[in-house]
């Protein structure tokens, strides 16, 4: 059986023993019924993982409100290097939620949702749902650090804001701007990437797409169709990690 | 505004008129109310795409079962070089609607559910909203092609039959694969892979992957983490795009 997986963001690597976090152990002990003894994996977010064993819970409660763990060995895995940043006009409701989701398990590091001009959804902020969404990827996928979700801006905000970044990235392009013609970039230049921007389903506006080229950022087209947004996450994650490999070099 | 499409399986080149099947009449008439001289584009699956425009109706019904419409201009759009087969473990329910939605987009040619040891959806055939939600996603992303959508068979059957059409192909192996270790391959290798293969969440089980590896099927990985089929799917897809263009060879 999969062992189970909890968010225990509190957790230390020194710490001996840890009490999860009152959901967590509803989930644990209510709905999961685990039994003293049973192993659990803990995941604290910021790369630490544990494996634990569930301890007899102290008042002796039949319903405690936090569960006892003792930390039986617990690892700090690194952080990839090739981490990286998500830009994203956010699609319409639940869609959103499968790009946090999908960005969750390829690892993104930063997801900055982008106020575009054709895009859908004109968040105000970001909600107690979107990060319950990246923690429950965070616990399907087994990604030790839960990506950092910022409040959405404008557009020219976040290209301004990543320029004094020095990032380097690719976008999405419509397989119809025939203005922006694929060109091939070196494997040296797909490792020097850290962003990548996906645009509404209507695609970037003209002057954005005149933005993104004029700030260095190249455009990439998957295919011949238009794609949903979320799929364009996934695709242009896998892209880059593709233009990444070469045989010359990665050998 | 976005033009409307429509899906007429019927359409042909030399068609001057054409009448809109009947589910998309009622679309056309009564919910986007459109009226003569409005333009449509419809898209017949096999590569047909129509310019037209909605004509009187002839009958002078208030309530015509079937749209009629005048073909103003109509292009064969060129099958994809790169159209791929997909062999994926179906995931539960409204989860295999996204890899439907997502490998329409991506521009699959073929979609073949494959029953694996892991896999946690045994479907026995292939339903009709299976087939209107690839209609669904035909029309949304405009892909001039209709993937074919194959009955669900056991994996070893699906190996079998891809083999003897000499298919070249890359599997979503798992991070935890120590077995697989994800040796780069050539450029020139990557354009003949013609079917990808997506495993269950659990990925493909011990003796699936064996199969696979001696079958020629390459491992790839994609990022540290465990991805949900539909992410895995798409971002295959991307993966084998970046890998397909080199600077060196591509320019």
């Amino acid at each position: 059986m999969q062992i189970r997986r909890f968010y225990v963001p509190a957790l230390d690597a020194d710490d001996g023993t840890v009490l999860l976090p009152e959901g967590e152990s509803q989930h644990a002990l209510r709905v999961l019924r685990l039994a003293p003894g049973d192993r659990l994996r803990l995941l604290n977010g910021r790369g630490l993982v544990a494996e634990a064993e569930l301890l007899p819970q102290p008042d002796g409660a039949r319903h405690p409100r936090q569960a006892l763990c003792r930390i039986v060995e617990s690892t700090l895995q690194p952080r990839s290097s090739t981490a990286l940043t998500l830009c994203v006009a956010p699609p319409r409701g639940k869609a959103f939620d499968l790009v946090l989701k999908a960005a969750t398990e390829l690892g993104f590091a930063i997801i900055r949702p982008v106020l575009c001009r054709f895009g859908v959804a004109r968040l105000d902020g970001i909600s107690p749902g979107d990060q319950e969404t990246l923690v429950a990827a965070l616990k399907q996928s087994e990604n030790p650090y839960l990506p950092q979700l910022f409040a959405p801006k404008e557009f020219a905000e976040v290209l301004g804001e990543l320029l004094q970044d020095g990032a380097a990235g690719i976008f999405g392009a419509s397989p119809a701007a025939e203005a922006t013609p694929h060109r091939p970039f070196s494997t040296a230049v797909a490792r020097k990437v850290t962003a990548i921007w996906v645009g509404p389903e209507g695609g970037f506006a003209p002057e954005e797409e005149e933005a993104l080229l004029s700030a260095g950022v190249i455009p990439v087209t998957i295919g011949d169709c238009t794609l949903r947004v979320e799929t364009a996450v996934s695709a242009l994650a896998g892209y880059l990690h593709g233009r990444r490999e070469t045989p010359e070099e990665g050998a």
